[in-house]
Order: C-alpha cells, then structure tokens, then sequence
C-alpha cells in the first residue's frame, strides 16, 4: 500500500498535515509577500496588495479573493499588537499528491507570520559590505515567488565572505539587483537603478526610494550598471522591506566614497522617512 | 506577540507542524529524487543515490549520511510491499524562521511516499504529442531541486494545448529538455540529445537509453537542436524514470515520421527491457 516517511518514521498519507503535500514544498508553486508596520501602521499595504495579486495572476492562482488576503494581513497584525511588525505571508496552489500539473479545483493555502522587527540604527549609521554573485536566477523574477534558492545560496555565499548582502550580475554582466534587496548608486549626482523587466522585482521599497530622490531634487536614471561601474559610484545603497534604505560602503572589497554613508543616501533617508511617519 | 496564520486561523508557531517553517517551503530549499521499481526491484539506485549526493553538495547541505537516506528508501519500498512503485523523496535545509542564510547546525528534513506506480502501454504503444515551451529556469538545472515553478507552468502550458510534455528552449533558439524528462531524436540514424551542462538535469533514465541505443548499434550524438530541426526528425521521444521511453508522435503541431512510433525507438524500448528485467 501506499505510505509516507517523515524521518525515519513510516506513517500513512492521511496522518500527516497537509502542508506535507503542498505543492509549494514540492515545487515552490506559490508566491509571497513581506510587509513591515511602523508604530502601528502598515507600510503601503495597497501596494503590497497589488503586486501580490499580480504575482497570482503570473502563476495561474485565480481562485483567491485578495480582499479575503487583505482582510486577514489586517486582523493578524491586529491580534499581534506588535507596532512594529514583520509580516510574511503565502499562497500556494494547494495541496494534492504530487504531479506537475494541477487541477482548477484545488483550494489554494494561505500562510502568514508576524514577528517583531527590530530596526538597526547602527547598521544604517554604518553601512553594509557587499558582494557579488552570478544571477543564477529563472527568467520571471518580475514574479514574487517562492523559487528562492539562488537567492539564498548567493546571499548565504556573501555571508561566508563577511558581506551583508550579494548583489547579482547577469551574463552579459550587468548587475540586476541584490539577492533580496533593490540596488542603487549615485553617479553624478544623478540616481541610478536598474530599469524594471522580466529580470527584476518590482520592489515596493524602490518606489518609495525614487519618489524620496525625486524629493530632495535629484534625477533618476534607470539604467543598467557593471560591477565596475558601482564599485566607482559616489554611493551605494540597498533597499528593503525590512529595513527600507541602507548604505553601501564596501563592494566587493572596494570602499564607496569615504568609506561611509554618503550625503545624497543619508538625504534620501531623511526624506523616505516621511513616507512612514 | 508573534503569530501565525493558517488559511483563516490564527495560532501560535509552537502549535504548527515543523512541516510549515521547512526551507523547502519558504525558498525550496531542497533537493529530490524519484526512482521506480520494476516487479519487485528498485531501478538504478545506485545511480539515483549519487545524483543525490552530488545535488545536496551543490546546495551545501552537508550534514546527511547517504547511507541513510538509502537504508530509508529501501525500508519504505519494502515495507509497501508494491511490486511496480514509484518512490519519491526530498530533503530540505530544515526547518526554521525564515531567513535567507542558515544555520550551520540545522537538521534536514527528510520525506518520502511509496505509491503504486501503473504503466500505461497504450500511451507507450500510441505515443504522446509535445510542443515547446520558452526555457525560463533557473541556471543549475543540473541540481535536482525543489525549485520547479517554470516546469510546472511549462507543463501545464502544454497540457492546456492537449500536449503531454512541453519541450524547453532556450534563448540561444536551443532545445535543453523536456519539463519532467530528457528528449531524445533520431537524425540520420543517429540518436541525439542536447550534451550534459549546468542547463540540463543530468537524468538517470537517459544514461541507460544511450546505452540500449548503443546496444542496438547505433551511434549517440550529444550536440544541441533546435525545435525545426527536432520537428524534421524521424523519430522523437522523452525519457523518465516513470515511464522510461515514451515515443513522440507530434512536435508543435507537426507529425514525426509516419506519426507513429519509430522503429529506432522501439529497438531502443525493447533493448531498455533488458536493463529492467
């Protein structure tokens, strides 16, 4: 007959969780969402929102009601009365015996957390180190999917060299953006990022960052950089959910600038933080 | 305080399955296999072992006896008492709060399921119809990973268009393989499929038909065709542990040969017998 194992446990189908037979473990066939609160309040939740849902749509998940995601994004992180707040959550397709293809019928699985996010004032004074790491990821990261091992192994890669973040190059040697953040330099005294295509996320943090330049009088170029190009910038920075901007001061064993948190990063930081007040 | 959420249901992470923190869900942080037997006997575990081996170094999980994870495998299929199984298995990073780095000491998960496994010898004797997918995978496809989101919408593309299995191209106009299965053609009696590289799964199954294709004296090329050149074949088909050969009748629309199965390919299906017996 037909069984399970779980360790070193033989068990039957039936006796296990769903989430065993979940088709994002066996797949990765769903997609995501990290959100953060500040004192209380949910960042750009709207947006957040609107890419999930185009994530959906990217992979076929058809059969879910994002105010029904919305709605329960809202009474967890109510129930948690944590201000300040990091919130994952999940769509998979749904649970079924393994097979590649998938029946419409499926009930897709919803999974979220909630934790404490503890900010890092002096991650932010001081800088990140980072490096850089082949993009060996697939053609749709427009996506926010849960195919997320290139990006692991490349950031776990720049752990073990003492950097805080990798920062992808493509083949034809153009950097894309950071194993889990969005990458920007200034080059005089114009911003620059790499323009939004099947290769990028489209970061929430990154709209937020160019409406902060845009702010404080700077243009934005979106342009695609070599490593070259940035370890030669006045200022690197990265940006993310989690700890929206923070500065680059070392890349790939080049120091940026002085070597410390430029003036035009530090002013887009001020500015971002009128967003989130 | 920190929470989780299950579909409508809030609740702590103590009282959630370890199953719902594994890096294989959140990253696909993991690799897998899938062997068969045949009338009482595991196919090519030897070989299915070592491609294991080689895929967990790849993604740096170190800590997992093979002995192990062989002793399981042959505990599960025996105690199914399944004569024809098909026997599925991962390990994945472990579980743990999702974050993108890991910890040295965290302990994999292992899962397996035995199920009966039922041959299907019209669909052998007929043959399947294939059309061709862009190849949007990640660049290690030769680490058989739990990252398989463009597989499976590739598959499910084809399987909308009434095809069995779409065939992934990639940018350079090439054919690497099948979504599930290596692909094979016969050119000039010669049998040919794309060379083994980091873009290409290096398949068990494959191994032993350019065995069986030697074995019935024919020549085994490795070089890279494109979809027209794979349409103008005489003969095509796939190859999976599963199924083993599987003739291809139609390409994009086009009928192979006389849209039937091929003779080369028969003498291969009936030479592969013998490796199975």
């Amino acid at each position: 007959m037909k069984l399970a194992m779980v360790d070193d446990r033989i068990t039957s189908f039936e006796s296990l969780d769903p989430a065993y037979f979940d088709r994002g473990l066996y797949f990765g066939d769903g997609v995501y969402e990290v959100l953060r609160s500040y004192n209380g309040k949910i960042f750009a939740l709207e947006e957040h929102m609107q890419r999930f849902a185009a994530s959906l749509a990217a992979i076929r998940i058809t059969n879910i009601d994002i105010r029904v995601i919305r709605e329960r994004v809202e009474r967890a992180f109510k129930k948690a009365c944590l201000p300040n707040a990091k919130i994952y959550f999940h769509v998979t397709r749904g649970s079924a015996p393994r097979n590649h293809t998938w029946k419409p019928d499926l009930k897709p699985n919803f999974f979220l957390t909630v934790s404490e996010l503890t900010d890092n004032p002096e991650e932010k004074a001081r800088g990140i180190t980072v490096c850089t790491h082949p993009d060996w990821r697939w053609k749709r990261c427009d996506i926010k999917s849960l195919n997320l091992l290139p990006n692991i192994l490349a950031r776990q890669d720049a752990a073990d060299k003492g950097c805080d973040e990798a920062i992808l190059v493509d083949d034809a040697g153009f950097i894309t953006e950071g194993a889990g953040s969005a990458f920007f330099a200034m080059i005089a005294k114009a911003l620059q990022t790499a323009p939004l295509s099947a290769n990028i996320l489209p970061s929430i943090t990154r709209q937020f960052v160019v409406r902060a330049a845009i702010g404080v009088g700077l243009a934005v170029e979106q342009r695609c950089l070599t490593p070259q190009q940035a370890a030669a910038a006045d200022e690197l920075f990265i940006a993310v959910t989690t700890k929206d901007i923070v500065p680059v001061v070392k890349f790939d064993g080049t120091a940026i600038g002085k070597g410390t948190p430029g003036p035009y990063t530090k002013a887009i930081m001020t500015e971002f933080r009128k967003f989130t007040a």
